[in-house]
């Protein structure tokens, strides 16, 4: 495809790159949102997603609607939370401040437990926040976006059966969900969230989320009303089992092309085992933090378990800026992004490592970007230790 | 582009066939959603979209969000209504009710004021309604899409003014923007609501609102916080005036295909004048409706001031459902949509003539759709009388 020849790459924690078939499915012809052929797609789009989240309990409900992947924050606080409900937050960085600011919208009263930049909350002190209060839910950042915070869902899953087994557990997925393994049944999770422009490779503009039964059935038994219209489950889960049983059906008109895009990349990552993908994205993470740290410089995640293998935040040498670096790097021929959290945004840039960058092996994103760090930060005057 | 090659025709109000050059621009190649590139063509989206509403007051403000069309009445309710506030709904089918339904879901009190199939609330019963009560906005389907019934705007809003001026006058203007004139300086209307499918001619997947600076005004003056979060002008406002600025900004990552889609389509519908374009739509829509007339058929709009220049909903002869003649369509590659007013949906079909179908020369889907509706019927065992 004639647009994607020479452009430059894209390596910030989403959008990430495109494979061409997904770009292509972008241009689809216009067709009826309650077409045969497309709502074939949009059911088959849907099953893929459980596979995707690795659940094969039918009472699982996944959602695709339009939006950002913010959208899928707005779900769980509107159709989850009742108003006066306790959530537990986990902090570890800028989204946990806006999902907690998106529970207070809808009447939830968030209550965040915060860690150092970098480093997580550890068990200890979630488990005795758990003990203290009765949390309707607990929400955790499977990877932040700002710090490239890895936290570990199986463990703290674990620990909330354990020590309050009716909270329901909430992953924002959306810098996760493809990069990162989730495995939403063996874990007992109750809702992911994601959006389509991350590892899932579609380009933006749709939220992603997979429901449990439990989280259904929580739903189901609400004594007040979803407080949201258009992110109401009331409207929109008729509509899901209806696609997905191949039957249309109406409550807004979907986005036939970002669909179709999004069939093409599930279709995509489904075709090789799951566990091959992860273990890739593990193996290339691992060789750039190691270039990371052969040029002397430290990642926010300080420690290898709270590293996230599709991102890497990495602080930047004394004396340059990330207004410095960037603009060379873009001569080069790659993205990188800014900082995101507020206090030391200046600081440090991210390296977002994603998709076909890292699966296509007829790519080499990876290489050209090591280089262009290494060359640039050379050309800023820095020299490795 | 060869997807677009020997696809049927889609003639259904929304979405519309869109142009080779919009498709294309649904392919580009993945961007940063705050580069610099983008951010230019984010910002010009949203000046072309004042041209587009004809509001040359800088106090007026364009959003443009991921999502359906009706996540614009979420913006509205969430936003413009407070909880307790009266909200006067005139009724021209399907999509009042379902707006009502959304106010209801913020706290706002909903009242309908409705009438008979194919018809619109007259004048005078309008007047009455707004002296019986003080009502903070008042909302009106410009073209309700699912019985093509056209409401006078100009008219309205001139009542409005005199009657209860303080009232906010909103327009649902989804089947509308792009194939009807709406004038939003000059009628002093406070909101248009539209999507991106209709007669703007993008796919799906972009919210599309306008918002007088009284608007804005109303929404800063609220003694309550808005009780959406992903619809929250509060989140998004800085937002639109940064990316129109030419400044990135970050809320919820757009959607860069779609937005690339949204400028070419507003660069096309541009070019030439807006009067122009909203003439070819009537002078069509009126071959249309003689078409429709000769073959001996009604329209669910039965006068002709409240006819669509951009649909046409059409009553089947007795005996012949629209089960039996959309599949007949089909097979001479023409799309047309079934019924959506509940009480009436198999008795009638939606045919949509906005965009391309209609301003492109080079095209012929209009005469192809009227014969194929010709011989369609006829095949059907109807002889026009």
């Amino acid at each position: 495809m004639s647009t994607q020849e020479a452009h430059p790459t894209l390596l910030i924690p989403g959008p990430i790159e495109f494979d061409d078939a997904v770009l292509q499915a972008m241009s689809h012809y216009s067709e009826s949102h309650v077409g045969a052929a497309f709502v074939a797609v949009f059911g088959e789009t849907l099953s893929m997603l459980r596979k995707l989240f690795q659940t094969s309990n039918p009472a699982s409900q996944p959602f695709v609607i339009s939006g950002s992947g913010t959208l899928g924050w707005d779900q769980v606080a509107a159709n989850l939370a009742e108003p006066g409900d306790e959530v537990l937050v986990l902090h570890t960085g800028y989204f946990a401040d806006s999902f907690a600011d998106c529970f207070d919208t809808y009447g939830a009263k968030p209550t965040q437990l915060k860690a150092p930049i970098g480093d997580r909350p550890q068990q200890d002190a979630v488990e005795k926040a758990l003990k203290e209060k009765k949390y309707k839910l607990i929400t955790v950042t499977h990877v932040d976006t700002s710090t490239g915070v890895l936290s570990d869902i199986k463990s703290l899953a674990e620990l909330v059966h354990r020590v309050s087994p009716e909270t329901l557990i909430v992953v924002d997925g959306v810098c996760s969900v493809g990069s990162e393994d989730i495995r939403f049944d063996d874990w007992g999770i109750d809702v992911v969230i994601t959006a389509s422009q991350k590892a899932i490779g579609c380009p933006a503009g749709l939220s992603i989320l997979m429901a449990s039964g439990r989280a259904i059935e929580t739903f189901k038994a609400r004594k007040t009303k979803p407080t949201s219209y258009f992110g109401s489950w009331k409207n929109w889960l008729p509509i899901m089992q209806n696609y997905e049983a191949k039957k249309a059906s109406y409550f807004a008109t979907p986005s036939p092309q970002l669909v179709r895009a999004l069939h093409t990349s599930l279709t995509q990552i489904l075709a090789s085992p799951l566990d091959e993908r992860f273990a890739r994205h593990k193996e290339v993470s691992q060789k750039i933090k190691q270039a990371v740290a052969a040029l002397g410089l430290k990642q926010l995640a300080d420690k290898p378990e709270n590293q996230a293998n599709g991102m890497t935040a990495i602080y930047l040498p004394e004396g340059i800026a990330a207004a410095q670096i960037l603009p060379n790097l873009l001569q080069k021929k790659v993205i990188f992004a800014g900082g995101l959290h507020k206090e030391i945004a200046s600081k440090y840039i991210r390296f977002g490592h994603m998709g076909v960058s890292v699966t296509d092996p007829r790519k080499n994103d990876i290489d050209r970007a090591i280089d262009a760090l290494k060359s640039g930060l050379s050309e800023a005057g820095y020299t490795a230790p």
